[in-house]
């Protein structure tokens, strides 16, 4: 039988924007307090449209905003869209309003969600195989496009989630290594569908308690994968990627980025929170 | 017998959030000195009350302020709370004061207060096992929950301390390394307790002239712990630091950041530590 | 027979420069409209021109403008040309311009269209070599020159390209990896052909639905090369440079920098898109 | 015998601080001249009591001013003092002069000076080890102690030095290699004296043209140690550090941080320095 | 017969600073024409005095300027000098210009001309050693001193360079690897000559279109030695670089800095230049 093609087949749906700025405090202090107000319900009319938002086919297509702890962000807003000219789009909108002189871009990601398929995949190429149809012949193509076609419709509420209602949010990018002696991309596929099975079990023991939205960002951004946390009480971030840590995959194939930690605030809130209260 | 699972029980307590801020010196120099005077009062009366406030559940939920050596940070102000939501209530308390217009933010640190418990780890794992207990299984979970809270209790001072007196603070967060060859992550947990057992023995015979508390940081800052040791003579910063670097778990596995090293201020001390006097 | 020089032949075609700009939107929207309009109306003017240029013997000499999505930049102007020099005009005619005080140089990529002959390499050198001319000596220089001589010609079209009018950009630098164990410049050139040539496969497949041009950058900028993708359909950035970190030389060799995703806009276009329109 | 203890004696003396400045020129340039002339000497005054100041024990307690070549930095001014407190008061010494307002801090290094006993600790834990004292034992430490304390005496001079009078400056802060294979932390301690001993040996044959301050700054500051240079002839800088470069403890275990590079100018030549003249 | 000597010979000649402005184009542009001329004029005068200079024992000390490419800076100027004091002084002329005030320094550079005479020294190393001449002892120390002297003046006017007229000029900085497999100053000196000497045969056939000049800043900045590249044809920089980059000592051994390519431009065209004028 013919060596399986290495790569993993995945299900994408929306385009995902996080936008992190920095709040200039001493110019929006200085604003006449008539001013401020006016400015933060600008602001707060586009985005509270934007919280609820849906795409013409039924898709959610959300914004929404965070309070950031610490000094890396202080407000963050995230963008799930249909398409990456909508997402650009968002992105233009806020660059409109008037809020935008207060608010310093000081870091964002672009990435799209993204649904791994490992054991599909396994299934799916060894079927192919079977049938001794040659990888990349259109006949392999047209099996492959098949799968995908039928598991994107399964997974649509997954591939174009509502944003979770959650309290908290934790944000993260990361990449799979590749060492010199320990290369990801490298492994066998069976070998990587296995410890990503493994890793998998472990989320779904927080399942209850975390909902966690994965999107892929190459060709987009600066990381392989973007990884969103979503839930009520915080701790369960730490408990969670901790776990996650000693799993084989995350031992020794991930690489992490900056975390990003906030507090869900309502569009109608902002005008507040510039002035620094929840 | 099973394997046993690779995760250390913690004991988490306070969340914690360290602020560093540069001085804008000039534009506090600029100010009229009344304006100061009324600007660093404000700043004093909200701090003060930080320096000494307790969580209705009589945990000290305090803050303290450092006047930082060196052009890394001129002010640290250091905050314990009982929950992640009131650290973000302390930081934007100080954003919407007056004086927070001649503060520039440059760093931060967003930690909870743990404890590893690697020997009550070894002793629960193993005795669940030779119960024949599934790891993760519920009686597994109740096991490991009723140790968590036994312990939690016994340690509460520990997980919701004060913070410690000491004329000096120094602040780091290190990493744990995951190299191509030498790896914590995947060491087998008897391996990693021995290791912390000999580090905790270094420590213990520093106990007397430094206080150390350790905050972990996974999913919620860019290094996986956050150290803070406080001590009235800083040599024991030094001293204690270079003795662990030769220790195993140090020398092999430990990755560090930048250092913070101040001097407690008081609150009331404010506005003449933002002209330069201490 | 002795040893194949090391070094690929590679063509060389027009200079490339990519100007990343961030938008000074506050204070361009502090100006009254009229000046607005004006200094938009003289830029475009400019660009516009560089849209449709052409060299004297031909080649096009285009630049083109990107809306670029994500805090790393807002606008991108790609500029090929005959020669350094012109590039570097091209360069200072923006500079020039009254709109560049509203433009923040923050990123920027000097390179040249590159076009590797691996297979001519092997071949050229083994025909010299059958001839028993020793490598560097005037008969072989003058060998490989009439091979570099006639492949420039025949290659003329994608040494000096057209600016494809594809609706997305996706741009980024990368590195063949020089590591201590695994390291492209020492390996012999006949893998590294080999590598290269499974390489192009993957990318011929994607070839009616992206387009790409590779320069080079070693000894202009500070990466190797650089990688433009071209496309109307984003979500192929994505599939190929995916699929292609399984690829031997990708998944061992490459090492990469930041990636810069945009949208074509027009130079007419460029007013409103500093107002925040597309 | 037992196995040695890792950690080798150290002797401390002066806290050091290097403070290094961006002068804001275009600012200097606009104030009147005497304004200038006015801000100048209050910082003249204040500088030139610190270059000649003495600790109550008979310390030299010094500061020196250095015009520092390159971009990374105009000015650096050297502080050595009896402790980090002090050390502290002369940075905030200098927050308050009018001058800083036109300095704008772009590094520091805080560390002590630092005398390694690697000869000294071979010998007394050895001799600790054959009366069977065991290491930690309170008979053990008052070993140590009798030797720190009796060395300490003898070096006083060197532990609190005065600021070598020479003409040029380099400093650079390094640390010992902790990597995967190569790890400066777990060499015996004998190997460890061996490697230093011949390093010193290099050091000793520049004795004549340099001068050379060793400081520590692990809890202190970012790398491991700090070095100071003195020469009349800069070039010495040069030599030396190539010689070292190829000793083993250099070439395999040191890394090395941004070198910075100045010529001695007196407190009473701030002024012009400010305004470009040496 | 003893080891060698690791440290090879090396002669050294001028010193070089690389100073890398951003012009602030927005804050020239504001000026009145009569001011910008008054301004450019002053600048060209001193720059222009800097370009013919010659030191009293006739070593040309110039200084040249070159506008680059990209945004890392848009000036930069090259001094050669005989002293470091000198070169110092140059940097202070031009900071007390007026036109400063239009500059910002982003980036520079600080080493000395060196010739490095690893064929000298295996010989003169050798003949010592035959001589039973013990390293480092007064008789070896004069051996060396005479070699250094003898060509010292042989290679005079290779140590203080013209500084070539070319049209091009491509600068970085680099070093050699000291890995934990891989390091340069761990190999023998006989392997490092032999490596050095196939390095040198590539330089040579360049030679009739490149110019290069080598300085060393170990002690003077923050990488180990400096490259400049002369050239009428920018091409040649990639040919070359990409060409030794398969060099044994290039593969393995060397690590890159940023690399700055910008084009020569006379002091009189500096008014021109701000203004965005070749």
């Amino acid at each position: 039988m013919a060596e399986l093609p290495a790569v993993p087949l995945t299900l994408e749906g929306a385009y995902v924007l996080h936008q992190m700025f920095r709040v200039r405090r001493a110019a929006w202090r200085a604003l006449d307090e008539s001013t401020r107000e006016h400015v933060a319900e600008e602001a707060a009319l586009v985005l509270h449209g934007m919280e609820q938002q849906r795409s013409p086919n039924g898709h959610p297509n959300q914004s929404a905003v965070y309070s950031e702890i610490g000094h890396k962000s202080d407000l963050l807003v995230l963008h799930f869209r249909d398409s990456l000219e909508q997402v650009h789009c968002a992105e233009l909108a806020l660059a409109r309003l008037e809020v935008f002189d207060y608010l310093e871009p000081v870091h964002s990601y672009l990435s799209i969600v993204e649904l791994g398929l490992y054991d599909s995949t396994i299934k799916t190429y060894g079927q192919l195989c079977e049938q001794a149809i040659e990888a990349h012949s259109p006949e392999w193509n047209a099996g492959v496009a098949e799968v995908i076609a039928r598991q994107s419709t399964a997974m649509e509420p997954r591939l174009y989630p509502e944003i979770p209602a959650a309290k908290y949010l934790c944000f993260y990018p990361m990449d799979r290594k590749r060492g010199e002696g320990k290369n990801w991309y490298q492994l066998p596929l069976a070998e990587r569908q296995r410890m990503m099975h493994e890793h998998g079990l472990i989320g779904r023991r927080y399942a209850d308690s975390v909902r966690q939205i994965i999107t892929g960002s190459i060709g987009f951004d600066d990381w392989e994968w973007g990884v969103d946390l979503f839930a009520d009480e915080p701790m369960v971030f730490k408990k969670l990627i901790y776990e996650m840590r000693f799993d084989e995959v995350s031992a020794v194939y991930a690489l992490f980025g900056a975390f990003y930690v906030g507090l869900r605030v309502s569009a109608t809130g902002l005008g507040r929170l510039l002035s620094g209260e929840l």
